[in-house]
């Protein structure tokens, strides 16, 4: 390839700063052509520290610059299907991170959108770029471990978000829970066929006040016959937790936490190891890196999307059926 | 003390042996004066190996002798019931294995006939003995880990036993979960309100033909807002599978396998780790030990079991909902 | 075997009720007839309380019983060599404790009448009967580690014995090391060519007052071309710290030190595990009741000792070298 | 900082290319404007890649650049000290690669020659920037673990070099032994006063053949009384074993291999978990991104550079005396 793929960067809040690194660092086939915010002052801040030639208020003039090709949409949750649809008009390559949207017909008229235009549509589930996760995913995949009966999955934050943010987060089954949604299914290859949850609100009042729970016990029956059970809390004050055990016929892996080094040390006190790495940032940071690489790859190779707008769609409504659980205590067909 | 508390073991079988040796190793406030089983040759065989003075093929040749203050019941399942109420009849103190019965009206029949004999009866649940999880139960109990959210039980056998045990099992709730709700119940201090099983039969078609699952994951929702969640397996190909986790506001532990050494080794082939020990009797040697020393001193100071009748009828009262739960696909209130 | 092999036990301290302990409780051949300490009361004490029949202050009635088929040598080292000696001309099969003697020709005598006399002599080496050990020797065996390159073994102590022991004990290599030097020997199959010592007393300067050091690296050059390293502590303050790794041509291979649990858990203050067990009669523990079993089992059997004489003679000559090596700071050959 | 750094790179090799990517990725303050190699072609791709302007065969045309204010010398072994000598009298800040050359004269020149220029001059020890040796140091700085007893070094390569690659290498002394006294010293903050080798040729012999050892183990008297043991291996069949472990009078403290992910399985085979990265591009390329950060800073912000000149010479120094009580035999005073 003899030309650059020109990018576009819709939305300069954390995620867009991630993915603007990860390019510029790791994904030398690609020039970012301009970055918009509603706060334009983020957006400008954000092109100048790496050198990117435009910096927008209206994320409008992305998609009206002909020579970009592709854009990232990394604004808030509320705004993405809107974007999403219109970027797919314009004719943009689309990177949009999840959730798609918390409403399901707005999702899917993100997809027919996208089919229409014949543009690619890819989810930004990128825990499945991990590099345990994906271990683990070799290790089922090679057969060593047999069919599939059960899958484990750990998944707790540091530290819970703000009443504020949990309000319009469509609750914590489509906000976190369903990056593990989504890990189930890319695991074990097969669809949810019931869910099940129980659940409770034992960290923050005031995440109860709002009608959400934090701390969550979630049961997948897969149609393949495999039974997952997630675990998420909002608050795990050793740091971010993140782990997975699969087991099957004939084995079982697991993956623990990354930590900033492979130190143990021994005192009078006790033996101690490093906590885990602090947040997704820290954790996750070469799994976005990869998720650019083949955001970046499907683009110029044309080649399928390796998170699809179908996943962004089921998971939620996984996440929808779970809150239905939670509400009515019982199990939940889909 | 001057005098040795005498003791009968009623049933020569694998369980009846471990505590024998038990005793007879590490208990020195113990003489075993007598050994029955309905197959006299096993009886016989244990008595001679262990220098012990008389073999019965009839309990109720112990049962009738009056120097003898104690007895383990370490029958057949279906018998437990009517030697623990002829054994309180009796006089005599009572070890019984688990399951006191698969009947929840057998078993308040077994402690109506404790309580009005005024014996000591102590439930075979060794697990709690276990140095492993006595230490997360001190961790807990220590405060530690704040408030309980989550427990995690890992419980996996080596291979699956005979569809023949199978079918007089109970089933794999009553049989082997049973187990598990007891340490729930244990490290929580709590009392299960409602049960949630998604389980099935994955490993041997023949266990699904006699009535029974072999895969399960069970939802406990604790009194005190603790959620457990149980996994069962009747074959985990690389061995006897046995942890735990616990999950709290201000902490997280975690107990791991058991092996036979520390050893890891590394070649151009990989990097490897002993397997865990084989099955119960090697991973829980210590427990069956520590097991028979608290109820020798329980019966010998007068104190109160460890584990009482009433959490060998609770548990049971468990199972039988998980099995509901399992039949009827939805949760179970206790 | 009808009957058993009777037993007396010389020396009534802290290895000599170890060494009981392990015969009563896993070595079912064996009736301990008799103890003897110099200070009688210990004597009568380790023989009340484990159904001793006699009880004496002078081993040598031990000798003279001729029921007595075999002896453990527990006592204080100067009176090894000499018990030892005595026992051989009385025709008893004797397990000697380490070191034989600190003077090499004292040794000598000693093999000399044990052979004349010959009768079964086995001296107390107890860590080559440790799971640990036993696996990395195992794994050497096996051919799967290829052919040996470098060994590390490192051995701290938790406490630093005090200066009046340190004073009659031969000094850290004839006390402390000596384990070591058996073990390099043992996991090798080959013999010290050379040794050289780094050492200096760093943790009391009361040792160093007695003329002795606390703190070694020892390196053996071996006859098959491998290198050992060890390093010795009288003080590890988080706990007795007993781990080795090797390495060879086709992999490597490393033991970690044993802990009460498999427990981990982490707050916000970090991440914690076990520390080590806390001395050698917790940490080899197991490998003491092995050891007894392995004695018993060349009596009975008329085997080979698997830790003999020579054995002992040659852990001797290694420690006298170490000490002239530190003391005149050069290597010196064997 | 209106300006950039502007830097050449002398030598387009492996070491070149990974600090021409670190730069590129990691030092925004940085722009690479040329590359040179003897090989012009090498430079011509490195330049073309990167985006970097020029490419030359010859480093004085990079040395004749007066915008060029730094150089990194990563060019073969013994051309060092001469463009070292001539980038500073051409007043260009200087990172030079280790060892700065294999003749303690020759690397005092290149000191005077810096001393004189008033330029800033870095060695390329790499691992003081890893993550998990930095986590050793701040726990030795911190006094958690007391005054450094012993400190043990593991460094065993994955694969062996070509037999003509130790021929101009100096041997492993100087070749790989160099980093590991680089740490000795690094961790204790002192200097080495004795040396004592045990070495051998186990691997291959045509390593012998050119008069070096492939099998290394060396004891380092500190002059603050800490002993270092290192062990070298050319040949570590299952990947690069980077470990280091201190011990002190407070406690003790290790870090174990890094790995690709932290995966365990378990089949019926076995447990096996992964092997260590592979080589020091994938072991330690963050430290090399660290060590560029920090020479950038030391350059801009006019620091003292954290490996200096006088580490280099004293390296040598001791990787010398090391070759030498290999040859002789015994310990060798610095």
């Amino acid at each position: 390839m003899d030309k650059k793929l020109k990018v576009g960067i819709i939305g300069a809040g954390r995620i867009g700063r991630v993915h603007t690194l990860s390019l510029k660092n790791f994904v030398p086939e690609v020039e970012i052509k301009a970055v918009s915010d509603i706060c334009f002052d983020a957006a400008a801040k954000l092109a100048e520290e790496n050198g990117i030639p435009h910096a927008y208020k209206d994320y409008k003039k992305i998609l009206l610059d002909p020579e970009i090709d592709a854009v990232l949409v990394c604004s808030s949750t509320d705004t993405h299907a809107q974007i999403s649809i219109e970027a797919a008009e314009a004719g943009k390559h689309i990177f949009c991170e999840k959730p798609i949207d918390l409403n399901v017909d707005k999702v899917k008229s993100v997809l027919k959108a996208v089919d229409k235009a014949n543009v690619k549509f890819q989810v930004g589930f990128n825990r499945r770029f991990d590099h345990n996760f994906k271990k683990i995913k070799e290790l089922i995949d090679s057969g060593e471990l047999g069919e599939l009966h059960i899958v484990k999955i750990t998944s707790r934050d540091p530290e819970p978000p703000s009443p504020e943010y949990v309000k319009v987060s469509g609750g914590i089954f489509l906000d976190m829970s369903i990056h593990d949604f989504d890990m189930a299914r890319y695991l074990t290859g097969s669809e949810v066929k019931e869910v099940y949850v129980a659940a409770d609100c034992r960290i923050d009042p005031a995440i109860g006040e709002v009608g959400d729970v934090d701390t969550a016990v979630i049961t997948l029956k897969m149609e393949d016959g495999t039974i997952c059970v997630i675990d998420n809390s909002r608050q795990a004050v050793y740091g971010y937790d993140q782990r997975i055990e699969v087991f099957g016929s004939k084995g079982q892996a697991e993956v623990q936490n990354d930590t900033p080094s492979t130190a143990s040390w021994s005192t009078a006190e006790g033996v101690f190891k490093e906590k885990p790495k602090y947040f997704f940032l820290e954790r996750y940071m070469d799994s976005f890196a990869d998720e650019m690489k083949s955001f970046v790859d499907v683009v110029i190779n044309d080649k399928e999307p390796p998170v699809t707008g179908a996943d962004g769609l089921i998971t939620i409504e996984i996440g929808l059926a779970a809150k239905k659980s939670y509400e009515e205590g019982r199990p939940i067909k889909l």
